[in-house]
């Protein structure tokens, strides 16, 4: 039994949770709203976000920050994206130990270009630090909590630090693999949200699945591309947290970056989208930082060049996917994956 | 304008020559029933195989093998796999000029182990074949006389011959790359058939998109590292004869294998399936040609074998496809991939 921290309790961080408390460590979740902490120490529920789940009856929580990084040397942060920062620089205010500190965000920042294990890095004093490891890979929370088979990847440049989240979290249903290749990881985690949007246009156009399928492989490529340039190993991306999950991401429905794409195909403004989802769309924020990544490093990318210039520059989704598939080379190997 | 001949005017042959009529060519499609080359000539459509579709008029049927190959010098076969052997002896006795030789088809020939242009090779007289192209990608014939936009490769040791076919077929919502790798491309259009079948297992179980995703990539991986054991480039995996027609195939509820798998998990016996089904699930010959090839090459193919104990060995799909989940190594890139 370990003692471990989550920081977050939307419904990726109460399945992780879940999981390690079924798992017998003891686990103190850290919700942001007090009602929402007690709601899980009383009643062993989180409705806004798992309903109908019951939880384990060991998983603790509390809406203390500090109470919460103060009980264990194991945290994982599951906050949203945007919202690293603000945790990181609040652990820095505590008088803590030395933390292995886990994430499982999706996101690149646009402008600084940050991968989001460089901006806990950036943000929290190395003092505070022992390693950072990223868990990503196919995972709706809610099959999770189901206990259906679920298969991720624990990435680190510290293989001991990704190991050591590998035996927290390992069980029947949950497998978890490791892989030294945190670029990679990471770098396919983001960039999957941009394809899945473009994905969800395709669909929103009405032009099916020969369509979709093409723009997932052109769309993987392009991200194996630019991710060797960043310094990934191109198998990763073959991998769970490639591969895996963009299949996840582009053809299921729950999808948020795939429906809020299918709107745009259908018709709707950006601002009508990201007003009528009400939330944040992680692939729009991404898609600005993915084009500017590809200018920084000189690669080709149609796909996200095509998708930018739907969402920033006005241009209709239909010119915009119909020039995509119009433009190619006439080698498929030289086209998708230029001279490996 | 060119001459073009099309073999088999099921669902897809009929397709094909939808597009190459389309594009201005002189195509002349062969049916096997004369009612049905009558049907094409005079209503100008394919009722049993493409309902509500109508054919271009310049589209000309003919139910005479030899009138067909007499036609044209480019002959594409587009007969189920089991009647590629049967195709080619008839054209064997004819007094034939040498054709260019495409087929269409996706499959490995149990016990020979050949791939489908091996077959033809193999069956056709040297003296009767100029090349031999194969065309394949992610396509459902139904989207394609829908004229929605759709990718697909056709590859050949003679890339010329590769080039002269994408040429005949080459519009604006039917795009043809060229690869020299024929071999990545046959093993790719025939594997994924089997890994549909684990997918649709996997679906029958109940056991959501996080296990799907997983099936899917380590089956994409096992089908890469036979293939360049056989010879094959492995970028042609990550192209669209491999994961684009592997997506489309295992997320597509119209998919043949993948619905004939999800029986499976559902608890029918294979018997119970083949009958229900009433045609040829191409997924099962192929597993056990898949199973052969993995023995004879020395390569390891977990969801291979797991699906081949399901069809073969009475290994109930819960325990099989659990064994597989729980059967890792430690590392991702290792484990899928071994040592490239």
């Amino acid at each position: 039994m370990e003692k471990v921290t989550v920081i977050g309790a939307g419904s990726w961080g109460t399945a992780i949770a879940f999981v390690l408390a079924e798992n017998g460590h003891d686990c103190l979740l850290w919700a942001r709203r007090s009602d929402q902490s007690a709601e899980i120490n009383e009643n062993h529920t989180n409705k806004s976000y798992l309903p109908s789940i019951s939880l384990p009856i060991n998983l603790k929580a509390t809406s203390d920050l500090e109470a919460a990084a103060m009980h264990s040397d194991t945290v994982i942060i599951a906050v949203p994206t945007k919202a690293i920062r603000d945790v990181c620089s609040e652990l820095n205010a505590m008088a803590i130990s030395p933390k292995l500190i886990v994430h499982v965000s999706k996101g690149i920042e646009p402008d600084s270009l940050k991968r989001i294990s460089e901006m806990i890095s950036e943000e929290l004093d190395s003092s505070k630090t022992k390693a950072i490891v990223v868990l990503s890979g196919p995972s709706h929370a809610e099959e999770v909590v189901l206990r259906h088979p679920t298969t991720v990847t624990a990435a680190s440049f510290d293989l001991e630090a990704a190991e050591k989240i590998q035996d927290l979290f390992m069980n029947h249903y949950f497998r978890v693999y490791t892989n030294p290749d945190i670029v990679g990881v990471e770098i396919g985690a983001a960039l999957k949200n941009v394809i899945a949007l473009a994905a969800g246009i395709s669909d929103g156009l009405g032009y099916g699945d020969n369509a979709k399928a093409a723009l997932i492989t052109r769309g993987l490529a392009e991200i194996s591309r630019l991710g060797v340039k960043m310094g990934a190993n191109p198998l990763t991306f073959s991998g769970l947290t490639g591969l895996g999950d963009l299949i996840v991401t582009c053809t299921s429905v729950h999808s948020r970056n795939w429906k809020a794409g299918n709107m745009l195909g259908k018709g709707n403004s950006l601002d009508e989208v990201v007003s009528g989802m009400g939330m944040v769309i992680e692939g729009v924020r991404t898609a600005k930082a993915a084009h500017q990544l590809a200018a920084q490093h000189g690669v080709s990318m149609p796909l996200t060049e095509a998708l930018y210039s739907i969402l920033f520059e006005g241009i209709p989704p239909k010119q915009a996917v119909d020039q995509l598939m119009n433009r190619m080379k006439k080698q498929e190997v030289e086209d998708l994956f230029g001279n490996r």
